[in-house]
């Protein structure tokens, strides 16, 4: 029983998915990174849209933009939907992309069908999300609500060097405006935000039901470098009691770190711990032990507590292994992305209204974090909708059926249309 | 009590190091690339020196360099002395270069006090020993000896990609006449070849001998470049028991590989282990699960049979984690370099002549290759000098005392002189 909302707007939506993917392509996946004139023109192609839908079309110093499809009772406060548009390296064409997608399908669709809301409706499309370039997410959430830092202007880009500030300047907005604490933009007037993504895992996608309602998202605590320090040698002619081999040490780091994360899932923690990133010095070379080895680690939970004690557990080790084999581990500041209960109204309110359209939906937990995470921490009501996807995301095979999509398009419209004014 | 040799000689050799140092200076160390112009440059300064000298001057097909003082009896098989002229990138000043200074700095001694040896001493300079660029050493005295492969010829340089045999072209020489099989000198003309060089570990330095003559030299199995194949993913959403990590696969190769070499060792075998490069792809991430790991190992003994079951069990491990993990290791062809039982006769003479002299040494193996290896496993009678040296080799920092270097040279010359005729 496919609704005529799904029927008449899954076309829609598949252009503006080709469209986008053509403008980004690299290689087998998409690259859109943050504050790029890449970024800036997936954003101009929506704005077309918007201006031929009629919307109110406004720019935040964030540079992330808002369209406004105006409700009857334009004083109260507006109900928002929507996700960002930058994509990790290669990775796939969905994520973000979809939630951007779906809240422009909801105002078409209102359009089309003449329908006019209690309240504001508007079209959320944000900047810089992912953290592949500099490792801070959420830049373009963290901007609009005033709470980026100097720290985080001061991070480079992994290839260029380049700051993130530098980078958002040169993308014509102000970085100074985006971390004086105070948002650019009034909360106040946001009844709720709504945010349609892919699931990142495999939990929908292995059952009938292709769309969840979200508990909770994961938060993290990063190091975006560390480096283990030994010292170069020659690999022949110096034997094992002399060596301080770097590339040995970070291993049995990462060994005891992957046995202590079985301990901890089998005493029930979620949590998940990832080393993405791993290289030797520019000079390391086969005949030479490794005197020094970059990395970075991600470790993400749903509970602080267990972010904490699992960071905790790896600067000990890494400390015990230093000892033992004559290394130094340096670590950078940490960067912690807090994890988000859900606001547990809109959660309900999602639910209900899918239901009584005859929706199937599942809840589920986000293991990703998101930038509803920036809006739920700051009070305003969040929740978020998923949709089934095939062989995960942040990697170019990354696949979404379109008639999932369209049903979790559905959920949104069923959920905006119910909303109460 | 310092022998005039040394007296004299010193400043001669400083002068060359110091020469040698400031053409080929690279951030804190050296780099000396095989067959590029700065090793070039650097068989042209000490030409002009065996011009000074007056010795006969021949480049062989393989770009080496061979300097010959005559002797008496032109007819006998020559005594060879030298090293190779190429460095590590960024690698000290010392290794390979000391032996050329002392073979030259033993010739200019002869022309000083007006001897002429029985049979003509040949200083030999070679090219490209190391294999931190191509992953294949002794390519100078391999090539000398017409024992490259194609397979050699198509290694690729670990940056730019070029070819071995482009390389080779680029700088003047024929690569097919390197792989005959057949020798492009003649061999029976060489009555011995005698190495001197610095050591690479820290044995002789950390005693008051400070000259090695060296028993025996390590050969090696190697892999430049070995794959671990996993599945990219979400580094949030993705739960651990959906995870084909490539780090933490390669981390447990790693650390297994680690607590084998310490039980070998405890059973008394000779072994060294090192795996100098780790890379994850262009496209690895914070926030993405790492699908591919690239790296290389270096298995080191001075017996082939450690070199063969140590192997086997690194292919055996690999297996066993692949099969655990979900992930795939992909080996590229090994690279084998025979260990080497130094000539016995040789080396005695050596010891002998030494202590004739009054000069101290001791017995010391080699825990690196050397060209010798090349000469000695063709029959050529080959023996080895080692000198003190401090903060290893192959990198900046290695260091070696020249008062150390011109005991090692006074070895050589009495060696020399009392070589039988």
């Amino acid at each position: 029983m496919v609704s005529e909302f799904q029927l008449k707007n899954t076309e829609f939506a598949q252009k503006c998915f080709d469209d986008i993917r053509a403008m980004s392509k690299d290689g087998l996946g998409v690259s859109r990174q943050g504050y790029s004139p890449v970024e800036t023109a997936v954003l101009e192609y929506f704005k077309k849209i918007g201006q031929q839908l009629n919307l109110e079309i406004q720019t935040d110093k964030a540079g992330n933009v808002w369209m406004t499809l105006p409700g009857k009772n334009r004083d109260l406060p507006a109900l928002v939907s929507g996700s960002h548009v930058d994509s990790v390296p290669q990775g796939g064409n969905y994520d973000g992309l979809a939630g951007v997608v779906a809240a422009l399908t909801v105002a078409k669709w209102m359009r089309e069908i003449n329908y006019q809301p209690e309240r504001d409706y508007t079209v959320l499309m944000m900047r810089m999300e992912e953290s592949s370039w500099f490792g801070k997410c959420y830049v373009g959430s963290l901007g609009m609500t005033g709470q980026l830092t100097e720290q985080d202007l001061s991070l480079k880009h992994r290839s260029t060097g380049k700051t993130l500030r530098e980078t958002i300047q040169e993308c014509g907005f102000n970085p100074d405006e985006l971390t004086t604490g105070k948002p650019v933009v009034d909360l106040s007037k946001i009844a709720g935000f709504i945010e349609l993504h892919i699931e990142q895992g495999p939990t929908l996608d292995s059952s009938d039901v292709r769309v969840g309602i979200v508990t909770g998202i994961r938060g993290n605590i990063r190091h975006k470098t560390i480096k283990c320090i030994g010292e170069t040698a020659h690999s022949g002619a110096v034997d094992k009691q002399f060596r301080h081999d770097a590339v040995l040490a970070f291993s049995e780091l990462a060994y005891r770190m992957d046995c202590l994360w079985d301990e901890w899932l089998k005493a029930g923690k979620d949590l998940v711990f990832t080393i993405g990133v791993v290289h030797t010095s520019a000079t390391s070379a086969i005949a030479i032990v490794p005197g020094e080895v970059t990395f970075c680690t991600d470790i993400r939970s749903l509970h602080r507590e267990t972010l904490d004690g699992f960071h905790a557990l790896l600067l000990e080790e890494a400390e015990k292994i230093a000892q033992k084999r004559g290394v130094k581990f340096e670590f950078d500041q940490n960067i912690v992305s807090e994890p988000l209960a859900i606001h547990g109204e809109l959660m309900n309110h999602l639910e209900k209204s899918a239901q009584d359209a005859g929706l199937k939906v599942r809840k589920v937990p986000s293991g990703a974090g998101h930038d509803s995470v920036v809006f739920g921490n700051l009070g305003v009501p969040a929740a978020m909708i998923f949709v089934a996807n095939q062989d995960g995301s942040h990697n170019p095979h990354e696949k979404m059926k379109i008639e999932d999509f369209i049903q979790g398009a559905d959920v949104l419209w069923n959920a905006v249309k119910d909303f109460p004014g």
